[in-house]
Order: C-alpha cells, then structure tokens, then sequence
C-alpha cells in the first residue's frame, strides 16, 4: 500500500482509552467493585447497550435528548444508553413476574453521552451501579444497605471517603410548609451555589423568589445543617413541624439505627446532598474523598419513588447507587495515586540459550501455571539483547536458563534489583518471585 | 400516568440480554478467561465501542459496510466495532514507540453486527480475543503461545475440546503449484463444501475450474488429511515439492515441538482447517466441542502478515485466538449443560423477629464479610412468610435470630434439604456454610 492511501489512526474526541499499565489498575478496581458487589447478594444484569429510542428516551427531558447517541438502521429507532437505570426499569417491566423481589442488581458497563469534550468530562464512562428494586413497597432496610455497601465499594478501592448522607424529605417539607412547592427548583438552584456565592446575595436572591427574611434564615440554616445523627435530628426538629419535614427526620434516624447495627464507619450527616432536583425523593448519600470535597462527589445514590412509571402501573420504589469510577479514576491518575513505574507487566523473564529453548517454553508454562508470570523474550537473539530487554522492561526477576540448568533441573534466579544471583529448583523460584510479589505490591499491584 | 401513555418495554431484536441466573454463570466464564489471559501476560486493553468510520471501515468488505452500525452524530461519521480486531491495529498505529513488542493483548468486550436475526446469531455479542503482534518479524514461538493460550482457555471453562490445527501456506503452496492462484477462492470455496455434497459433484466442480483429476484428488487428499504431526507431514511430503508449500509444512513441525514442549494435550492436525479465505496467512487453527463437531468452531484464530496495513508503513505480522462465548454459551445453555436450579443466588437466610432486626442485620453483614452470602427477608412481615420465602427462594440454609440466639450469640442453624436443625457461634456457621456450597457446587457456581 502506497503512502497516500494511508489513514491516519485516530480514536474519536471525548473517548477514553487508556494504555496497558493504567488499564491493569483500572480492570483490578472494576473487579474489585464486582466482588463487592457479588458478596452483598446483588446479581449481575448485562443489558444491551443500544435500545429502542422510544424506551429510552421516556422520561429524559430535553437535555438529555441532546446528548443521546441516536440513530436509525432499516426501520429502527435506536440510541446508545446514557445510563443503566433506564434499562434496568425497561427490564425490569419485562419480567416483572420472573424475578425476585426486593431485586437486587448490579450492572459495571459503558454508557453514552456526546457532551462537549472537557476537563473530567467523556463522551464514553462506565457507570458501576447497585440497586434495590421493591414490588410495591420497600423498607428503608434496602436504603441502609445501599448505603453500606456503597461504603464498602470504597473499602474495597482502598479509598478513604466520607459518605454524606440526607433526606428529601426534609427539605421538600421546608418548603412546602412555606408554600414554595411551586418554586421548590428556582429554590434549590438558589440553594446549591451556597459556598460559590456571598451568602447576602443567596438571600437576596431567595428573597426575590418571595421568601421572608426568617424563611431565608430557616432555609440555609438546613441546608448547613451536618454532624451526628442526633445532633443533625435535634436542632432541625426546632425549625418546622410540617408532617413531610418530620417524616424525612424520622426516616433519617431510623436509616441511622440500621447503618450503626450494620458497622458503617464513615457515614456525615448534611441536608446540604441534594443530587438533582426531580429524581430522588427520600434518602441521598453522596460520597468525597476524606479532606478532598472541593474535588466534588465521586458517586452517590438514593430513594426513588418508581422506576417503572413510564412501562408498567404497578409501583416500584427502589434505592440504588452508582459509583463513577472512570471521573474517579481520572482523578486518581492525575493525583499521582498510582505509580505506574511499580506495576509490571511482568513478573520474570526466562533467558534461554539458542539451544535450551524447549527446555525454556516448558519451564515458562510450568512458572505461570504455578502464578508467576513469566516471559521469554523469543525475538531478541542474543543473551546480551535479552538481559537488555530484561533491564529495558525492568523486570524484578530473569531465571537463566542454560545447559546445565537443563540438565540439574536447578536454574540460575538473578533478582534484577540487587544483582544477587542463585540457583533453585522450580518450588523454590516460584516461592521466592511470589512472596517478593506480595511484599512489594502496592494495593492495586496484587491482583 | 394513565394506561395509555405507557410505552411497552421491549428490547431489540436480535440482542442478547441473559436473565441473573444465567448471568451468574456467563460473568463467571468471562472472569475465568481473563484470568487465564492475565496468567500468561496478555496486556488488558478497552478500546472504544465507536470509532471513526474511515478507521473502521478502511479494510472491511462490502458484507462488512451493510452490517455495522454506522451513523454521524454532528458532522462525525461513526460506527460501533464489528470486531476486536480493527480497533486493535488502530490503537497499535497510534502508539507504536510507547509498546512493548511483542505486545500481547486481551480484549474482552461487545461487538456489533446488524445481521438478520436468526438462531445462534447475535447483533450483540462478546468476543474474547488475545493477540501477539510483532514489531516487523514475529517468530513461530508467537503462535504456540496462542495456541496453547487457546487450550488453555477452553480448560479454565472445564469444556473438552479438540484443537485442529493447519498452516494455510500448504494449500496455497499446492494450489501455486498447479497454478491455479488467481482462482484460489473459487477452489477454497468447492473444498469448504466437502462433506456437504457428494464427493463426484466436488471433483465435478474442480475440474470445472480448471482441475485435473490428478491435481482433484491431491487437493481433496490434502484437505483430508488429519491426525498426530508425524504421519500428517510424512503423507503430504509426498505430495508435492513447491516452496511454499514446503514452508507450511516445516512451520507446522516447527509449531508441533514447540507445542509439545509447552505440554498441550488437545491437538490434531487437521488440513480442512482454512478459516476464512482471506484474512490468515500461516497457522489456523479452531477448537470443537470433544465428539461435537457438528456444532461448528466454537473458537479460532492464526496468523496474519501485517496487522497495521491500512494505518502504517511498519509491517507488524501477529497471530490471535478468539473465544465465541456468546455462541459457545448459548450452545451449553440449550445443552442443557448447565444446572440453573443448582445456580443459587443466596447461600442463606436469615430469619429474624421484629426486636432482632438490627442484630440479624449486624449478623448478615459479618457473613458477607466472611465470604456467605446471606440475604435477609425485610418485606415480609411475619416468621411464616420469612420461612415461605426462604423455601420459595430455594435457599439451602436458613439461621434463626430470635431473643435467645441474640443473648447467647449462637444462632439456630437449619439445613433446609435435611430439616436438620443445630445450635452455633457465627464462626461455625461460617465454616458449615462454606463447605456445604463447596462440595455441591458445578464447577460454575463456585466463584
């Protein structure tokens, strides 16, 4: 082929792709998710991912519509999904009868959105969710056991997060009982720029909106509102006896009792979660990385009414969680949380002569059958340009195989870092390259 | 919402969607061939499921274009990967200087293909593939490694497979000698047809192409030819002296020993292996079912010349094996060879009263995080219905928490298949528990 019938290899704008040391440490967290996921007795769903655009685009608004990777291919209307709710409603619908509830699912997958490319932002993620789906009702159990075993997703990344925790309610109550219910999204939109705004000009604002003065001070004095359950619980009681109000308290005290009986560890109090303003109806829990917040959540989840609204008339309430791990992982690239120059692609390589290299495949299988992963570098023709390839990969570990070795069945063991050499049998290498392994591994290495 | 304006939820035709049990079982297969993968040092790699349609399309055929999913979204033309393959050379094009070579890589991942929709045919499907691409030369110690890689995928999967191997160089060797090149797969496409037609009709056909009987029956004896690499190479010597074919030969020999000394079990030496006219150049191979080979390959892969020719100057020859696990696991499951009833999703109930709610959450909590997955019943109300749900879940163990069990810490343990009923500290439990699902266990449940 001729020069200029070349294309020039491009992925596309906005869509991850990382490169193999960075892909191990990515796959082994999504594993670890997957694991955590497995042990709670959530049960794995793997929808599609293109959908009947009719499906998914029920109860998206306008913004989404926008975003959505659609299209048609013969007769049929289709998009690529944007997240996993709407399918796992869509599923659920459909075997309504077939399944167990409370269903517990999780689903790890891609998903779609063509925003414009920027900072922490693609067109390609994955999300890693986990929820609850109840069959008419469900108890605010399902609620502290997502927000258990968000906090063990966490555990199991080997990330120190505070998870902060509130309720709707309390919140939707507030203003009701001042007769906002009409403004509630002007109010939270006002709300939510709290910390990027001087607090006189979120008043007047609020203000503007038709509140009194008191009102305002109520308002943003539940919004910072954060600490111990009882505390948190004790000076909102103050504020407001609107049924909605308490029932948000209530419910917040009783997601308490259940989280101390289930040893949740890092769980903050704060009516300043919100997450959106139309989905979440009763608990929310947002999670940050320990003195990190300016970072903003790195996940969250809550209470929904009804996930099936727009297929079935029977009513569904669920819980649910979502960890976003490829923001997530970005962040903790750039952090510099992981050293890429500790993870190897390689345990070993195996050095063999023109003449040994039978002996030396045989041996290659035997390591890695027995974990050790062992290469042989079969390109490099020398013994000089195979050590150079050795030290060029930085292999911890080259095992030299010549003709004596073959026939003591005891190799030659050079760890590369020290330049001790000795001989071993086949037990005693793959021992020694093990244990070294686990000693030198950083949490994410061992997997 | 009233009755009318809900959408019936569907998904699109042709698309795979596996219900949990099910799931259970498939992630479980897919975590065991990334190990293996990872075991022998392929790289994990997660390209985009969309690429730019002059990437993509740049060396497929006509079949290919009226197949994929293609669409623009702004003024980008884009289509979602048919296969594994072509993203692979485009990502080995744009970072050539920062890989390793041979660089060896795994894929696990979605593919789509917008053929009808009939049995054994999926849009959707997940291909497993590893491949070794060589930086301008790539030795036949390349192909033994996927080969063997290929074996031992098969066994992670506790399938028995036969492993046929050929090197596509013989047959093009003897049909260069006999001259026939520039019709090859007009020839390739009559021999494909040996055991589907009467063998008067193939001879029939070959010699309409140009053939005489002599060179009619050589070919059909090349194709027929099977079995151990000694007898397979001593009768096709015979057959023939051009260069090419020659070559196949040595390669396969070459390939043999090599695959002797890595200690591979399954392999036959099978001519009638071609896969595809076009695409390999040296090695094939193809895996089947043991006594099933009316099924078809349930996976394959060879040897290619140059990986990156569409995008590169640099000649990058490889070699890669793909695991059709969606075919393949579509095939065990109608087989029958799966035991769904014995795919639990819960390994235990616990069964509290209204006053031990937060102990029995305490309790399934410190299970989980001992490896049994307990489930707890919070819609149901009453001890019957917690009981009723317990034997409608199918649930071989269920551990009683009443007043006493929280005072003395030891839980009433019940077999639900023996009725057997005993006393126990939660270690105990544990250990019970634990054993009991690994001696019932498939080999697929006990991940």
């Amino acid at each position: 082929m001729k020069n200029k019938d070349l294309i020039t290899p491009r992925k596309l704008q906005g869509f991850w792709e990382l490169m193999p040391k960075e892909q191990i440490l990515f796959s082994d967290l999504l594993n670890k998710l997957e694991i955590v996921f497995k042990e709670n007795c959530f049960l794995p769903l793997d929808t599609p991912i293109l959908e009947y655009s009719e499906a998914l685009l029920a109860k998206s608004g306008g913004e989404t519509d926008k975003q959505v990777y659609r299209f048609t291919k013969g007769s049929t209307d289709m998009c690529m999904r944007y997240d996993l709710t709407v399918p796992l409603a869509r599923f659920v619908a459909m075997h309504k009868n077939e399944l167990n509830f409370p269903f517990k699912r999780y689903q790890i997958g891609k998903v779609y959105r063509g925003e414009r490319p920027q900072k922490g932002r693609f067109r390609e993620l994955y999300q890693c969710d986990a929820d609850i789906i109840g069959d008419g009702e469900l108890s605010i159990v399902a609620d502290s056991e997502c927000v258990s075993l968000f906090e063990k997703c966490y555990k199991a990344l080997n990330l120190e997060v505070e998870i902060r925790v509130s309720n709707r309610k309390i919140l939707s109550g507030y203003i009701e009982e001042i007769q906002m219910q009409d403004k509630s999204t002007d109010v939270l939109i006002v709300l939510d720029k709290i910390g990027k705004m001087p607090m006189e000009e979120i008043i007047s604002q609020l203000k503007d909106l038709g509140l009194s003065e008191n009102q305002c001070k109520n308002l943003i004095s539940i919004i910072q509102t954060n600490g111990k359950i009882d505390d948190v619980c004790n000076s909102l009681k103050k504020l407001c006896k609107n049924a909605l109000f308490l029932e948000g308290i209530s419910e917040l005290e009783t997601l308490s009792t259940f989280l101390s009986a289930m040893g949740t560890k890092s769980i903050i109090y704060d009516l300043s979660i919100i997450r959106g303003h139309n989905y979440y109806t009763g608990t929310v829990f947002e999670a940050f990385l320990s003195g990190r917040k300016e970072l903003g959540a790195v996940g969250g989840g809550g209470r929904f009414e009804n996930l099936c609204s727009y297929f079935s008339e029977s009513k569904m309430p669920g819980v649910g969680m979502s960890v976003g791990i490829t923001r997530l992982f970005d962040i903790l690239l750039q952090e510099g949380y992981f050293d890429l120059s500790k993870t190897n692609e390689i345990d070993c390589a195996v050095i063999n002569f023109d003449d040994t290299l039978l002996e030396s495949l045989s041996l290659v299988q035997n390591l890695r059958e027995n974990g050790v992963r062992a290469e042989i570098f079969y390109e490099n023709k020398s013994f000089k340009s195979k050590m150079k390839e050795a030290n060029r990969r930085q292999v911890d570990f080259v095992i030299i195989v010549g003709e004596n070795e073959v026939k003591t069945k005891e190799y030659t063991l050079k760890n590369m870092k020290t330049g001790e050499q000795s001989t071993h049998p086949i037990e005693e290498i793959v021992t020694k390259i093990r244990s070294e392994r686990m000693a030198s591994a950083t949490p994410y290495e061992n997997c």
